[in-house]
């Protein structure tokens, strides 16, 4: 594929169906301005305008101008800036094999807007956890607390019932409660000095639960545009974080177009571009070729490092008796690199150099599971439990490095074996943050691998994991296209808010119920509104009944116009309203006298709501 | 739209991708044939075949011919004969308002083949309840108790591990067991005398968790051949129940058709087509027109009933202040009845006339939930737990009358409101089996309910459900079509396996292991067939990989071709297996010998598996 063609600008814009880009400032740092996604409904509801959670940066603020070559605003400079503790330095030279040596046609385009690095002066902690710890609620940490509350201070709404299984959220999170969390460990910004892109926002169990979308070329398919594209979908459609997974050629290059575009976090693996670097062949990898990796991407602004430093040699045998083996690609890498050199795993050895290096740029761990069990049959064996010790070791270490650290989980495991998951990660981890791929609770669907592991992240989500990491229909079986990407996405919104709704955040239920009013009363363009994909719902509902006239009609096309069970319960109200709710009373007095006059009524028993 | 179109064979047959259908006859009553699906693996693998449950009937047997005109072989009729309790009666003469009052080009045809009905003598129980507290062992207990085995006593093969929260499953399912269960209440048969065509299948907390599929034409739109495609569609994805929930006109004829072609339990909600002999006005609503609508069903040969009679007139009021009134169809048009006559529910009122009808044919009680939630606001409110305490009684009433029974449960549920249903079901119906829709466990995704609901699926099923009645795309937007009801049903067979994995059925996993070892293997063609939905699967890989050499190579589309997470599993159990798993002797004797060994090795370590 010829990667040179002009890169087009048709990436997604304009506000979401029903929706108002709206911002609140900030009262400690009043230059913030942090986005909401207003949905407005019909006036005939009385009921105010439900506020969203928002990812999707300017691409939806129809007042942004989106350029892909210039790269989004950097309002976050500044605020990296005003603390002084870092510094411009020149930035590391881009060397042919950070693109896997594609050259000529076959090389990406460089992005041109770039700018000199940031990086800690003096080998200072410029991490959101080091302020944290000092008192400092930094302009990060007022962020993500307005964001957090989906406007309702200004109505104290907050409904609230669930089992949170020791998850504490407050009616209302303040910039020193994420302060707190943050200094606790229980919660993480991932923001990268150099990402001014970002949009900052929470992991943590306090928080709102949070879902990742994958994206990346890989060695079979590829295309610089198809990356930004794919990441702006991804962050329209609701994703909070994305990983570039990309493997093959053009990584470097690919990476810097989507982080100079991107408002979210954005996560990598860098083992992935370090054994391209070493042609493919991990017993070729070397502590130096990571360690300049790393520095390469933290340079580029990455918010967060997949690390698999876990996987210890004396772990890799573990592994043998297991139905599929190694299933995580960098657990993999590192068990051969391990297995190659009998020595123990280098991420492991070297584990308070990376500390070093991230704490430098504020880049967040994210200690990966590398031998997470890749079927029914291997979860919660002692390789995974094993690996999942030393990621609590190794977080205490980056904790005293000042390094923000979550924790990656499983993977395949039954329903009745999530639980146990959750309770060893907040154990063993101190409570750090679990980020959790799924789980898929059984095997046999491939094609629906959505739905396999939507069901254990709803679940897992519950139990306390801060952040959900997607699968789409195609895990398994191939890339996703975008269709796919939205059906992960709007797969794991579905489970991460279920996950809110039962573990009773005050936030959560008002959507529910604002979406389920409108379905009440007939309000199809609300409903379409309020949902996570008003597009798919409008289309749905219109193969049945497409006329414009239906979408206002007092009934659907379950029932069909003659009879609707939504209709009888005005009927209802008003005899209870009759009763006084009292029905023994109501059945002494007089049943014959009640029938007659419903029945004087019945001309219009489908009245109007 | 003219329904009097001629019928064509349009239906789809054939066995499904890489299966074989089989049959394993009775040890008791010899002419029994029980099928099941048979995949087998390639030689490779060294692995017997797996043997699949298989609700699909004669459609996926490539030697049955099929006519619909004819409908289906009735084997049953002999064992029901044998029996020598039942008697043919005149037939209940075809009404006009039985179909609605169609005429003429707007009547669909009638069924040609039809016999006279069989109805017990002398008022007696004919059920699977009453022969079973008697002791004896009927031809559809023993049918369900091989099917229920899948083939694995040959090789006893039992792999369980799970929470059953009070369900016992026996590693291998007996007659006798069979009996006991019924006997108990715990378990039901639904089979009615007429429904000769039935191939029996078992609801109850100790067998595998089933689906039901929803199909039926409404008042928008109809079509008898559409009905009994998508019925057979259903099945052959692997729905172990349907229901006819038509509406509107032609329901007796159509009916017809389904039940002459359909091999698993047929259900319905015979107030809907009450309510349409009465013109829609549920205020009309006679115990006569109810009662001759029951006896018009049973004689055509529906296995169970949707009875909505714990909608008491003392409930309804409870339900004015949700936020979503009451949502079930039934539910609102008994609500309605009772208010309209401030009377008591007449399905209450005459509850034991009706049981004396059903046992007559052993039609099945499914004792509807009609005031169950529609909205998360909603769940397990008083209204919603009243009615089920009202179950629990009639169950005990229909058990006195030896008629089988199930209980219908919500609905819209958060997680952790989902468990309090299961506990109270269990408790009020003395275990009676569960049958839910759902739940929902949000309301906020218009367009992917069958997920949002899933998920609810998959927990109240490891809970202790017996059926999991299917939830689609479509629901509250619109009719699902063919497409909707293969995605609904595909999700709810994962909800019903995970639950099965979990609840440690001794048959679920092995599913799951053989198709993760395909995986594992990179055998394509074994892991697309062994899922629940090859042809999906198999079109998702050949998005990304036609090629037809790519099913067997080595290497999949995630990952690439140069590496591959899969293959160094064997690069692993060499290593293990040299160390016999004690790595710290191994990391002590000469790691430098072992890597120089390793490498060596190097040139093929992509090795065969």
């Amino acid at each position: 594929m010829n990667i040179q063609t002009p890169i087009a600008n048709t990436i997604p814009t304009g506000e979401r169906p029903g929706s108002r880009k709206v911002y609140q400032t900030g009262v400690l740092y009043p230059d913030i301005r942090v986005p909401f996604r207003e949905v407005a409904v019909h006036p005939s509801a009385g009921e105010p305008p439900v506020t969203l959670y928002d990812p999707s940066g300017p691409y939806t603020d129809p007042t942004a101008t989106i350029d892909i070559h210039k790269g989004l605003e950097r309002p976050r400079d500044a605020w990296v800036l005003a603390r002084g503790d870092v510094e411009a330095v020149p930035a590391r030279p881009v060397k042919p094999e950070d693109n896997g040596g594609a050259a000529g046609k076959h090389l990406a385009p460089q992005f041109q807007n770039l700018r000199a690095p940031l990086k800690a002066k003096g080998g200072a902690a410029v991490t959101q956890l080091e302020y944290a710890r000092r008192g400092l609620i930094t302009p990060e940490m007022e962020y993500v607390a307005i964001r957090e509350n989906l406007r309702r201070e200004a109505t104290a709404a907050v409904l609230r019932d669930g089992e949170s299984f020791g998850a504490d959220i407050p009616d209302f999170i303040t910039p020193e409660f994420v302060r707190d969390e943050i200094a606790r460990g229980r919660a993480i910004i991932p923001a990268n000095i150099n990402h001014g892109e970002l949009e900052p926002m929470a992991i943590g169990r306090n928080f709102l639960v949070k879902i990742n979308a994958n994206i990346g070329n890989s060695a079979v398919l590829s295309s610089v545009e198809d990356e930004v594209d794919k990441m702006v979908w991804a962050i329209r459609w609701g994703g909070d974080t994305i990983m570039d997974l990309s493997t093959g050629r053009n990584i470097h290059n690919i990476r810097e177009w989507i982080i100079r575009n991107c408002p979210t976090p954005v996560g990598t693996v860098p083992i992935y571009q370090a054994l391209e670097k070493v042609g493919g062949v991990a017993e070729d990898l070397t502590w130096d070729v990571f360690r300049d990796t790393l520095i390469e991407q933290a340079e580029q602004g990455v918010d967060y490092f997949t690390i698999h430093a876990g996987v210890r040699l004396s772990y890799v045998p573990l592994t043998a008796k297991r139905v599929t083996g190694i299933v995580s690609r960098g657990g993999s890498i590192l068990a051969k690199w391990c297995l190659a050199h009998h020595r123990e795993n280098f991420l492991y050895t070297h584990f308070e150099e990376i500390c070093e290096i991230m704490r430098a740029y504020d880049v967040s761990f994210s200690l990966g599971d590398g031998l997470r069990p890749g079927c029914i049959a291997d979860a919660n064996d002692a390789a995974q439990f094993g690996e999942l010790q030393t990621l609590g070791e190794l977080t205490q270490v980056a904790w005293k490095h000042d390094v923000q650290v979550m924790i990656e989980g499983p993977g395949h495991v039954p329903m009745h074996l999530i639980k146990e998951n959750m309770d060893r990660q907040l154990k063993d981890c101190d409570e750090a943050p679990f980020y959790t791929l799924g789980p898929l609770t059984t095997d046999i669907a491939p094609g629906y691998d959505h739905i396999t592991s939507g069901i254990g992240a709803a679940m897992i989500g519950w139990f306390g994991t801060a952040m959900l990491c997607y699968v789409t229909p195609k895990e398994h079986l191939g890339l996703p296209d975008k269709n796919d990407v939205r059906e992960g996405i709007v797969t794991y919104k579905i489970a991460a808010h279920a996950a809110d709704l039962a573990k009773g955040h005050p936030a959560a239920q008002l959507r529910d119920n604002a979406l389920s009013k409108a379905r009440f009363e007939f309000r199809w363009e609300d409903q379409f509104n309020l949902g996570l994909d008003p597009d798919k719902a409008r289309e749905f509902h219109d193969q049945t009944l497409p006329q414009e006239g239906a979408k206002l009609a007092h009934f659907c096309s379950m029932c069909g116009p003659h009879f609707c069970s939504m209709k009888i319960t005005q009927d209802v109200r008003d005899y209870a309203a009759q009763q006084g709710l009292d029905e023994t009373a109501a059945l002494r007095q007089g049943m014959a006298e009640k029938s007659a006059e419903f029945k004087r009524q019945g001309a219009e028993v489908y009245r109007k709501l």
